[in-house]
């Protein structure tokens, strides 16, 4: 049975994005990360998806102590999107993390090598590439060259794919996938902030219950949170 | 002034590089990681070589949990340089970590963006990348390509370069630049077995050991350590 890595936060996409490789027959390991940010409590919500879905999980914890990021700094504030607007100025919002991708990637692809995995998901989407340059289709395609020139498996031939099959959808036809795949929304946490409930004011809280909406879908994790 | 990170390991090498760096006119700020290597006791190198040198050192912990490499699981033996031969055979010897130099880059990248430098020092040389894939000039070209797509600087045309100073350079020509530059040999270390006293037959202290021989240079590290 054919391995991959899954980038796995704990928030909608993520989740989408393990069901989805486990339907195209993956055996799959997820990855999540603590990295300091503010919405760590994501990360509990990645360990029950994994559970649910009956894939093993890596938690690793790093550090960023330069920060850089209102999702690491406290004393930036968190954008409310209906208010910045910033993804129709096609800004970059404060909530990017300096090179976290490149860095979750890094770890996905050494976690990968090592156990001879041929695919590394992400649930990155076009939403998220408005905005966030590591996010883009053309950096994937970039990471997967850069990884076959600097690894082992690289070297020996071996196929190491970058797989984001999120990646052209938009948040509606992520969640009715998901619906379709039976992937348990109830689990997962998207809210930037972190707190108690979700805020219902971040970009993550917004697009969720935007898209939760469009798609006609009542969100089930507004009952548990 | 301009900025540059330095991956600075606490060996030989990377203190080449940072001392080259500052005399490019670079204000470094240095970069350490403890990631399980066996031979941790460098983390300290790094500590003084950085202080030394009158630059601030950020020390990150990861964790590998997957391994893959001798020099993170003790049941894999740290092979003898000249019984093994891989150099010659053109072979990936068993210290290779998977992906270790694109995660040290990824957070070094993360590092630059946050503090505005303009570029990361990397003590990667021509001895290295006939063993290893992620020393080799293609794979840093790819990662420099990689990294502008990837990042927000990269997106608002900031310059962040990767330099290898020592790329092209043999080992006795690195000893003799660093005592030119006035790079403090004696606390540096280079052995990755990381025991008490260097263990003289690894890779690692036989490239060192033979460097000196060659340059004409008593290796000064041998008293103290």
């Amino acid at each position: 049975m054919k391995k991959a890595v899954v980038l796995l936060s704990g928030g909608l996409d993520s989740a989408v994005t393990l069901y989805t490789a486990k339907k195209q027959g993956y055996d799959c390991r997820c990855l999540s990360f603590d990295y300091g940010q503010r919405h760590r409590r994501e990360l509990r919500a990645a360990k029950s998806i994994a559970c649910f879905a009956g894939c093993a999980l890596q938690a690793v914890k790093i550090s960023l102590p330069w920060k850089g990021s209102a999702l690491l700094d406290s004393k930036i504030k968190v954008p409310e999107s209906r208010l910045t607007g910033y993804a129709a100025a096609k800004k970059i919002p404060s909530t990017y993390v300096p090179a976290r991708n490149i860095i979750f990637l890094s770890f996905a692809l050494s976690y990968a090598e090592a156990t001879g995995a041929e695919a590394i998901f992400i649930g990155a989407h076009c939403q998220d590439y408005s905005g966030y340059p590591d996010c883009r289709p053309d950096f994937f395609r970039a990471f997967r060259k850069m990884a076959l020139r600097g690894t082992k498996a690289g070297v020996e031939k071996k196929k190491i794919e970058i797989k984001a099959p999120l990646l052209n959808k938009s948040k509606v036809q992520i969640i009715k996938s998901g619906r379709q795949l039976g992937v348990p929304f109830a689990l997962t946490w998207s809210c930037y902030r972190g707190g108690i409930k979700p805020c219902g004011a971040c970009d993550s809280c917004f697009y969720r219950a935007r898209g939760f909406a469009q798609a006609g879908i009542k969100d089930p994790a507004e009952k548990v949170m």
